[in-house]
């Protein structure tokens, strides 16, 4: 199933994409559960209740505005710093600095406010030059869970994806790197594009994809995800030892090597620029800075 | 005003603490509004609207149970690291060892789950040796978030807090380490103890308070909000740059020294200790470790 959250007639729906990606047709929802996109059908699913209807007519995509398939995720989104090998080395002499001897032994984990979410094709925000002027894209796939649940172990992991998704973690890198700690520098507002949809489990393998990245169009970042330093059943166990995870939840898996920060000398966005990431089996995402 | 979120009678209420503390009066929500705590005055408060009238009896504090004054807070709760002088000595060989020629320039934001809070009086889950045999103690004073903003400037910055409460911020020290970004060692179920109640900012002088811990009746932590490296004010304008903040957010302003990690040689917390943190002009929370 490809899940897709949109706007019609002034209204919220939640709608199954058709396999062609020309229709979508809306899922038999109360308005105040479609609400909250497809979180609702995610949280529906893991109660066990069936997949609602899809009663209305088959709508054509571009009838409709496609929003985030999660616009409001139900906590901060897990993010994985680090987590291809070439990008972690285009950035070690900045973003990834420190001291350890084996500095990949333990994955790097933080996280991106649930409001800084927004759709697949709506314009970023930059903050303006007081606030930051190094602005820089990460393309990813997010793995949206499914069932909850706390320490997962590696073997059971894939049991618990619902499916996945594409997003720009978009990055401050002069706030990021000032204040060590990174989630304001992930989290300022507009900073997650998200989308088109949430590709199901059962139709994509997340861990054998390819994510791309274009900035007005010139490829940029290019990468399998099967080079993960931690794989996605890794990142699953990580993050669940300990913390329960919900149906819902939002792990961005990283960024393959390319972004403006590792360039030399680095090149970041700025007002016009256009950021398009595409994960194959998915589909992509495109947005304007302004 | 003192405003506690409790059970009673099998049903969640908010209410208004007497001076004495020794009674509660339940405020005038509907149950559906009431479940979400103490939040949903703050965002009637922010929307303009009046202070619900205070409807029920006094119910004597005792005959209640007080909850978490906010049970799930709105997104994970922003937290603030190495924030008096003497704690971040006491850990500047483990915990905040970096290279910055000025490592107090700027401060360390990270977060804690929502779902990560518990009661004043609840039990707090040890993880279990597997999984983390460093667990510590942070005593903090929290910032309610009343009035949202972006972009808020430290002389505005006062304008929007709502009120302040009490939270330990219970690290398990080695994954807080081990992963470099802190969020997940931050966010072990059950690990952000809140309470007892929230006390406006009208009654209480956040920026001129004490905040103090003892293990087993053994006094750990004491210090005044005097000696913030960044003060309250600081700590609003910088999260707030770029991210707009929201009503209810909370904002824990780190904790004074005298950590177990900051021990020589460091003493961790076991099963069957008690910790309690107390600030004054807002009472104690006091967690059993299990």
């Amino acid at each position: 199933m490809q899940l897709a959250t949109y706007q019609f007639d002034g209204r919220r729906f939640v709608g199954l994409v058709s396999d062609d990606r020309q229709s979508v047709t809306a899922l038999d929802l109360p308005q105040n559960v479609a609400a909250t996109g497809v979180l609702a059908v995610i949280e529906l699913l893991a109660q066990g209740e069936a997949l609602p209807p899809a009663s209305g007519p088959a709508l054509p995509l571009a009838s409709v505005r496609i929003e985030a398939p999660l616009p409001k995720p139900r906590r901060n989104l897990w993010c994985v710093g680090r987590n291809y090998h070439a990008h972690a080395k285009e950035l070690q002499t900045s973003v990834f600095k420190d001291n350890d001897a084996n500095p990949e032994s333990w994955p790097i984990v933080f996280t991106k406010v649930p409001e800084c979410v927004v759709g697949p094709t709506d314009d970023i925000t930059l903050p303006g030059a007081a606030i930051s002027e190094q602005i820089d894209y990460e393309a990813e796939l997010a793995v949206v869970i499914g069932k909850g649940g706390k320490n997962i172990s590696r073997a059971n992991a894939m049991e618990h994806v619902f499916g996945y998704t594409v997003v720009n973690d978009i990055t401050a890198r002069d706030v990021q790197m000032r204040h060590q700690q990174w989630d304001m520098g992930k989290s300022f507002d507009t900073f997650c594009p998200m989308g088109p949809w949430i590709v199901t489990a059962d139709q994509l393998d997340g861990t054998s994809t390819r994510v791309r990245c274009w900035v007005n169009g010139e490829l940029r970042q290019e990468g399998p995800t099967e080079n993960l330093i931690f794989d996605i059943p890794t990142l699953i166990e990580t993050i669940s030892r300990g913390i329960t995870l919900y149906p819902g939840d939002v792990i961005a898996t990283g960024t393959p090597a390319g972004v403006g920060m590792g360039m030399k000398p680095p090149r970041f966005l700025s007002a016009g620029d256009v950021v398009r990431i595409e994960v194959d089996g998915i589909g992509a995402i495109e947005n304007r800075f302004a």
